[in-house]
């Protein structure tokens, strides 16, 4: 009876082993399958060729709209369906000029764009002197007296030294977002900000900014890095310098919008949701290649992947491509209350929003229980590279989810060296994208899911 | 007593702990150099735009030399000198044209190149019936019967599925390189090859190829991925299609050229040596970029970055670009003998020879015991995403040290997902290269040997 057991012991592999051995078989055909046949790099050739760029509000966002809901029924979603969102419609217009005039009148003019969300200037422009800060801590320094009547120019360049790019971005962003209602504070008629990117081209890059309610809503532009190197020579080699700046973007009245949702029904756990999501819309230039199009592909393109390679998962995976990410993000917020409202039980929310390049890992916001649940996954991810499990946060789309929900939160974090040269710029567009890159990405979301799926969190 | 020791104990950190926290200030100072000054980018635009491609043997790969000895003494090298090498010179010719012509002798041109150290056609060109094989076991199959007196065309693609690319090629290769003596010993009249690549595209990627001596010596040329999809569709399609090709390429006599080697003395252990190598010749198309001007700079700055951030190594640190690593490899044999011949002791050598991309870990190939003393450091390269220790080889111009001496073999492993993009081919330009990916690479071999060059090995 004992050698009998022994027998037992030697060839029955433990479940754990067992599952281990299944599930990287199962990944691997995910990862296979998506490099040999995914459909994700068409797909989005198809959304960035034939759409562009689609900003909330604007008939392309509108088409966009009718593509995802066709790309998730094409994909083998069981059911396909639309949420309605109100968005905000802001419209960049066709004026758009910058113009540095130095202390002898002599006149250049220079590469800028309109920050989302701002106000226009007068129809005829503004011409003010123009006054350089590298951040916050010199406004009170200048003072009311300095500042009065005068443009703020915002020269705070991303710091090369930090090895993720986010993190620059991160200390940057400010001086987008909340640089004018800051310079207002002290009697400023514009703002120039320097563009948030790594590189030095002379693209400028846009972006949301946010206005104070309680201070004057002044214009506000970016400038791309070679025109803020030029201005900042300028200024410190002249005086009187001034800067002419005119554009005639306005914010129109709230449109109707959709997020377009996808999902294939659980097998023994329907109730239980896991989202993959991305955003659809995109900034008004370029074509939103990396940011978004790309993780609105990988969303739904793990739809298909399950469906093709026939994995029926124990729990619903879901796809949301969400509206509004860059200008209000009223398509997650929407998403969020919906489900709070309906009861439906989410896990775990995956976002790919930090543009389609090679996947390195996770980032995982949420308790240490269910991070050390996810962790323990690592060892069937290292063949496929994706190594750092503590990378960052979860998305911007998801983010209401857990302010609301305590929904758990992921982000695919991939190599971000090159995704600030073309992020919120003309640079974003298809050429820029490389098929194996977005494929491991949309595989590594896929693999996750089905995890997720079989083991639940 | 026993108080006073349990105080010590608890200020004075352990060597181990004050040593990993000094290399871990040392590294970081490297990277931010790196990544806020590195010079690598701007050498590699001069190198590629002001000379561009540079064969081993040309007027080019001369001036290569001559800017390499000049720039190595602008990076602080202590001293700089060159390696005389006989190298082969092969020379593409002004024609190359390949046309596929089907069964109604309707006629398609094709983009073809010629395989490096590939013979000429005759003049007028050859036209013969073509036939297609995936593998070299389809040959004796076939058999001289029906092989003898046609161009063999090997449509053997990458395996999409290695999340590797390098072993995607290392698959695939054989086919270029000894494909065309294969074919001739049956008969074959030449042979028309799939370029080596990921990508769809209409460039022919070349590389080179290797005569049996004990077989006839055909032409052979590569395809681009689209002509090998068409002409693949031709042929299943249509009976008696025929491929002309026609190019005057040939062989000179070997020519005289250089190795460029430039270094940094040790001071305590000046006679250990520590190579960072990359190969300054490259194919005769597009501008050799990331193949492997990259690798030059790279290997170059490590020294500029010990001078100015004033890090003076325990060991000699040496930098040497070869020449002759795509069509003969007599740089690095050369180098190999010399130390041989001269017994100076090199404790490691690093290459980077795979691309100016993220870098990702080292190939370590060596004894266990020196493998686990570099895997020690690991935990020092985390902060940079430098996690893989165990990943390919070394490089192919170190190689015949570790042949002809042991000497540990170091490979800088990177993302490789664009790599064979642009490899070999009129794509592999300037603007492919990102500076951040460059620099990073720059760093992490500069890392490593500062370790290296601390510790030995």
């Amino acid at each position: 009876m004992k050698s009998f057991l022994i027998v037992l012991l030697l060839i029955v592999p433990s479940p754990d082993l067992f599952s281990q051995q299944s599930d990287s078989t199962v990944i691997r055909s995910i990862y296979t399958e998506a490099l040999d046949n995914g459909k994700g790099y068409e797909w989005l050739r198809d959304l960035t060729q034939h759409i562009g760029h689609r900003l909330s509000g604007s008939p392309e966002a509108a088409k966009a709209v009718v593509w995802a809901e066709k790309l998730m029924i094409e994909a083998g979603a069981d059911s396909v369906w639309l949420q309605k969102v109100m968005v905000p419609h802001w419209v960049r217009g066709a004026k758009e000029k910058g113009v540095i005039i130095d202390g002898s009148n002599h006149s250049q003019q220079v590469t800028i764009t309109a920050l989302g969300n701002s106000v226009a200037t007068p129809d005829s422009g503004i011409t003010a002197p123009i006054i350089e800060v590298h951040d916050f801590s010199e406004l009170p320094l200048l003072g009311k007296e300095n500042i009065q009547g005068k443009i703020v120019f915002y020269n705070h360049p991303f710091d090369q030294a930090f090895v993720n790019t986010f993190h620059a971005y991160g200390e940057a962003v400010e001086y987008r977002w909340s640089g004018p209602s800051e310079a207002a504070r002290y009697g400023a008629v514009a703002t120039v900000c320097r563009s948030m990117t790594n590189s030095t081209d002379d693209v400028p890059h846009t972006g949301a900014m946010d206005y104070n309610d309680s201070l004057p809503e002044i214009p506000c532009v970016a400038i791309s890095t070679t025109g803020a190197d030029l201005l900042s020579r300028i200024i410190r080699a002249d005086k009187g310098v001034k800067f002419f700046m005119q554009m005639n973007c306005r914010m129109l009245d709230s449109a109707t919008s959709y997020n377009v949702i996808g999902e294939i029904k659980g097998r023994s756990h329907p109730e239980e949701i896991i989202v993959n999501g991305g955003h659809l819309d995109s900034w008004d230039v370029g074509q939103g290649a990396h940011d978004d199009g790309a993780g609105v592909v990988q969303a739904v393109e793990v739809l298909r992947l399950f469906k093709t390679l026939g994995i029926k998962p124990e729990r619903t995976v879901r796809a949301v491509a969400f509206m509004n990410e860059e200008n209000g993000l009223r398509g997650g917020v929407t998403y969020a209350a919906r489900i709070d409202t309906v009861k439906e039980k989410h896990i775990a929310a995956i976002e790919s929003d930090a543009g389609g390049f090679t996947p390195m890992g996770f980032g995982l916001d949420m308790s240490e229980a269910k991070k050390l649940k996810i962790q323990s996954w690592k060892p069937l991810f290292i063949p496929y590279n994706v190594w750092s499990w503590d990378q960052g946060h979860g998305g911007a789309d998801i983010g209401p989810m857990k302010r609301r929900l305590q929904v758990p939160q992921i982000g695919l974090a991939v190599d971000s060296q090159r995704y600030f040269d073309y992020h919120h710029s003309p640079a974003d567009t298809f050429d820029k994208v490389n098929r194996r890159e977005l494929l491991l990405g949309t595989a590594t979301m896929a693999s996750l899911t089905y995890l997720l799926a079989m083991y639940g969190l």
